[in-house]
């Protein structure tokens, strides 16, 4: 049979990945996608003349990928806008593309997923989500027939090493970033992981496929791990909860909602178990029920893994079509949103502190589901004088989040309570 | 656009979950496969006037379904030798076939496969395996470019609802199986489920589409988990283990092996965490890493869902083809298989004795990794005399079954050992 013939962008830790894997197994892939997958075309800014091409032709001028012995572009160039031109190029010149970057599909996956249905070409971004996990394929064939209810990710490997280091070994954010970094695991500017921009892009990307939202990063809620303390993952341990970054994204009665942050779970759920830079996600649905889906989130054999099954799926002829989002965008605002809360609550050591915070929590229709009060704490005033305080630690029930956010001014507002109120979301999953 | 037209045999369980997600989600569906899904022919044995059949015709003879207003026939009748005819049946006649019957795949999926590459039809069988999670696509398509070393599944949830209960609650392995029955979890006949006939069933389509060897039931060594007891669970926790059911099929350089038994899995790990009627299978591929699949095993709801996933990637004009087997199906014979092994060893308390079954085992060049000698037992002999004796607890690391089988018989030889040895099979995955 005719060979699928391909053009990569790129020649960065992924491209590499991709052409270590045709390398390795070229007879296994023929086999797989049931005619030749042959790499015809390479481009990248930077040459690197110790990559193996396999023959094929280079050229540091990405336009040459757009000539017409390619069948699909593969880009792997990172970064947004190039990357999105030579994606809409590459379309309207008939291809078919393969894509790692989460941004431009978060971004533009509309505009570029009309584009490849009009020009009937495929557009494939599995690896765009999760590595080496199929969660794109999971969600958009094997639960196809299953309505979403939630989705639920670990979806940033940097956050979740981070915050095992910090739960397992004790380690401080800072020290537990700096390990991330020597062991490659971050870069050196570290903002989109651990601020949850890179799970905020992966988030929407699910929840347009989930919901039929439309792409885009409006109304996507975004909070990073870097105001997860140690003090909050002992307390979290005590009420039998662990700390996760998740991106969530849900179908309730009020309409979608799509959030990152830091998050309590169940510490006996099979998210609390997923450790290290592994990723995994969770998908609630109708008839399904709860799948859980685990797996390695980067690197560069994971993520080439997910490039290539697109390519198998190409050269198979199957669609890669997904749909674009047909209605509006419209996300439902934070304040609007359901989550059970953590609270910390430093406080002076006075009888009735806790009496207080209960009857204003109770005076916003807010039950108290657990409460931890531990250990009397000094603090040492500016003045050199010292006063004596407890953190009240408090798990509520599900409230509103601006009903929640009322409550916690007015507590603030207590004369007793000496620093800010630290709050976090708490969810439970089937 | 066209309908795609389905014709349902069989009126159980699985039949009016589909039903009844055709009645509840039937927008959603369309949108999903872009077509709607209409049901034209149900054909059942009993008749059900209780079943929404959402107006389709209704016969109890099996041969109505193979009209040519029918382009799908949906086999949900189970059992093997009538379904398997239907299914033979209906490609012959030009239909494709939808299935979530895991014994006809595993022992005549090669000839259905070729049958139906010859009629160019589908045949799905996504809900065969682990109901709700899509593990069949996963395994052939999301992971397809990652050549799969091995495939570890806990696929039976009777079997893994009862180990749950032995070692949650301290159930007997009578009182857990009758609690499963009650529930509805176990048959009142529960020999295919806890004897791992199931399991193997399963494990065996998963092998074939893993590792291109064929369907087939030759070769899968099968064992059940009456043999667990509540000892076996105790020693098992103390040395860090979870004893689970599981179906392991994997490509080792001496060849494919497949097997289903008891198997203790580090506690830590995720499989040690599937807990109830959960099923999970993980696959360790080369590129992809270490992949968990973590869902509902069974239910109408989901088995509905994976049955009509399938139904929707025929309404897409997506393939649902899968290579039957090339090669000779040649399997390890499991005297070959490696694994570490749990020996609980019931000796006399003299002394010494340890020593000899550690010169026994280091003879064959076994190294122990771990052992319990936790407590002096009495026992009462036959004729009312009670001798001491402890059981010596051993957990080895890895070697040939027939090695380890030699070591027992010897270990058994002695005078010191007082009664049969347990032996249990240990895994540790990525």
């Amino acid at each position: 049979m005719q060979p699928l013939r391909i053009g990569i962008a790129g020649l960065g830790t992924v491209a590499r990945g991709v052409l270590g894997l045709f390398a390795a197994s070229a007879g296994h892939l023929e086999r797989q996608a049931g005619r030749p997958l042959k790499l015809v075309r390479v481009a990248s800014r930077t040459p690197r003349p110790e990559a193996d091409l396999a023959g094929a032709e280079f050229s540091t001028d990405l336009g040459t990928l757009l000539h017409d012995d390619v069948d699909v572009v593969v880009e792997l160039i990172g970064g947004e806008d190039r990357a999105a031109r030579l994606v809409r190029d590459a379309i309207s010149c008939g291809q078919s593309v393969v894509t790692a970057n989460k941004a431009i599909i978060a971004r533009f996956g509309d505009e570029l997923l009309a584009g490849a249905a009009k020009q009937g070409v495929g557009l494939g971004f599995e690896a765009a989500v999760a590595g080496g996990i199929p969660i794109i394929g999971s969600l958009t064939r094997g639960l196809a027939a299953s309505r979403v209810r939630t989705v639920a990710g670990i979806i940033n490997g940097t956050s979740n090493y981070i915050l095992t280091a910090m739960a397992e070994q004790g380690s401080t954010f800072a020290d537990a970033l700096a390990a991330a970094q020597s062991l490659g695991y971050a870069e050196a500017d570290p903002t989109f992981d651990v601020e949850g921009i890179d799970a905020a892009h992966k988030l929407s990307i699910l929840a347009a496929l989930a919901f039929d939202v439309g792409f885009g990063m409006d109304g996507v809620f975004t909070e990073g791990i870097a105001g997860v303390t140690a003090e909050d993952i002992g307390y979290a341990a005590e009420l039998g909860y662990g700390i996760k970054h998740l991106g969530i994204a849900r179908r309730s009665d009020n309409g979608i909602e799509a959030r990152v942050h830091p998050t309590l779970v169940p510490e006996h759920g099979m998210l609390a178990q997923v450790r290290g830079v592994m990723n995994a996600v969770l998908i609630e649905s109708d008839a399904a029920g709860a799948s859980l889906f685990h797996g390695a989130g980067a690197g560069a054999g994971p993520t080439a893994s997910s490039v290539v099954s697109d390519l198998i799926a190409i050269a198979r002829g199957e669609a890669l079509k997904y749909r674009a989002g047909g209605g509006e965008r419209q996300m439902l605002p934070m304040s609007a949103v359901q989550s059970a809360f953590y609270l910390r609550i430093p406080a002076r050591d006075a009888p009735g502190v806790f009496g207080k915070v209960a009857n204003i929590l109770g005076a916003n229709d807010i039950s108290i589901e657990g409460a931890v009060q531990r250990e009397r704490a000094i603090r040492i005033n500016g003045d050199g004088s010292r006063s004596s305080w407890v953190p009240i630690v408090i798990l509520t029930d599900s409230v509103r989040e601006a009903v929640m956010d009322a409550a916690i001014a007015a507590v603030q507002a207590m004369p007793e309570v000496v620093g800010n109120i630290k709050c976090m979301r708490v969810e439970h999953f089937d």
